[in-house]
């Protein structure tokens, strides 16, 4: 199993935060990213249709003979994780599980959560949350200008600093400790975040938080990659590779040499 | 044919600026409107997949006996508007063509076009432009952020104005005489992009344009609407109604009563 790939697999372009996390605690794994970017977005659509879509991807990605799935998707990780664990015979972990364990750890009494308007209506961290830890208190919002502010590139924008105060200041006003980036593109955002409303809010960076998990199974069971031959990692994209890797850039700050494109 | 409705279709809200439109010229027309808010966005679909949408749009458009059917998608327009209007025995129109005569009409030399990436990308209204007068400069740009901007309901919001000037003064500052509003969100910021690069540049508003296209048609074939009895407007979407309800009241800045979902 050592040598084998961590397989990756998001509804677009935001799980390239998780992979950067994956290569920046263990950069000598290889891994195998797939973005469904002909199918975005996943969360306005069913749990039926995310669940048929997200076994489609684990199925690419297990051909690719990875050792462990990461589902770097918020609609999937809610609506098809237990699905996939069930279904395949390797590890498949979320964002959402990781995030919400980071979140109740410690004492804070009051947690924020952010993310697209479909994680924050499916209450998915909340419930989450609130499973692990009753009795917090939780405050609510989505952010849909952050992904597409993202994707321009506008990282340290004076209209990016302003959508962050407008989205955010409220929450930090309402006494927040924590906040979650319940949204794969987020951590992209954290450092201006953490400007705007101030370092003492601690931001729950889910890309962060989940390759922890995927470091700690990896090594409970021995499956470290324990050669120090580095394989290129491989993307691919079910649609618009050109956009995946123009944008992808952005996430990575360095060059994709190669996405593929592949259709289901 | 009078006293039927006018059928209108998008990939999701954008339309209702076309919706809003019609009705400003023709109040006593019925409108039947379908948002396909499970499938969108249709721009970054295949050209196949555009097409069978649209035909499934376009029968319940039938279904529901509409005179004329006007596809208030830019995508749509481009790819199944030739398809549509030789399968149908009622006329289709669609909002590329009418925004691209109103721009080659008089003797504007230098034409400005946004739209969502998507649009611009494919050329749509750059290749119809040039179809109908060859030799113009045409200036093209996409503006991401402008969708979310509007279901956001920030139309006079300072980030608005300051993501209207970065996007937008560059085309002024090379001389644009007219600018393409290539996206049926766009009209909902008419005013305020208009106070930013000043009223020098006429703007030209495809539901706007596209109203006067499906007027004449109507008085041509002596099908408006004659009875002075009024019969409410009807509004179908394939997925969250909730959500088209919400973003829906920002586009017409007055309630819509009733959302019916519709599944495919």
């Amino acid at each position: 199993m050592n040598q084998k790939a961590i397989g990756v697999f998001d509804s677009g372009i935001g799980g390239l935060t998780v992979y950067q996390a994956l290569k920046d605690k263990m950069p000598d794994e290889k891994v195998v990213y797939l973005g469904d970017t002909a199918r975005l977005p996943y969360g306005t659509k069913s749990a039926e249709t995310i669940i048929r879509y997200s076994e489609e991807n684990a199925a690419f990605l297990m051909g690719k003979k990875v050792k462990i799935i990461v589902i770097a998707c918020n609609s999937s990780s809610s609506y098809a994780l237990p699905h996939l664990q069930n279904k395949l015979d390797i590890p498949v972990i979320g964002v959402i599980n990781p995030g919400a364990e980071a979140a109740v750890r410690g004492g804070a009494q009051k947690i924020g959560i952010i993310g697209t308007t479909a994680t924050i209506n499916s209450r998915a961290y909340e419930k989450t949350i609130t499973r692990l830890k009753p009795g917090l208190k939780i405050v609510s919002r989505d952010c849909p200008l952050f992904v597409p502010l993202v994707e321009e590139g506008w990282l340290d924008h004076p209209v990016t600093r302003l959508v962050i105060g407008e989205y955010l200041l409220p929450l930090k006003n309402q006494g927040i400790e924590k906040l979650v980036l319940g949204c794969t593109h987020y951590p992209v955002l954290k450092k201006v975040i953490s400007e705007v409303i101030g370092a003492g809010i601690e931001l729950i960076d889910s890309a962060q938080t989940t390759t922890e998990n995927v470091f700690s199974i990896l090594t409970e069971l021995d499956w470290l990659r324990n050669s120090g031959k580095r394989s290129a990692d491989e993307f691919y994209a079910t649609d618009f590779p050109e956009r995946f890797q123009k944008i992808g850039e952005i996430f990575l700050k360095r060059k994709i040499v190669k996405v593929q494109a592949i259709s289901f």
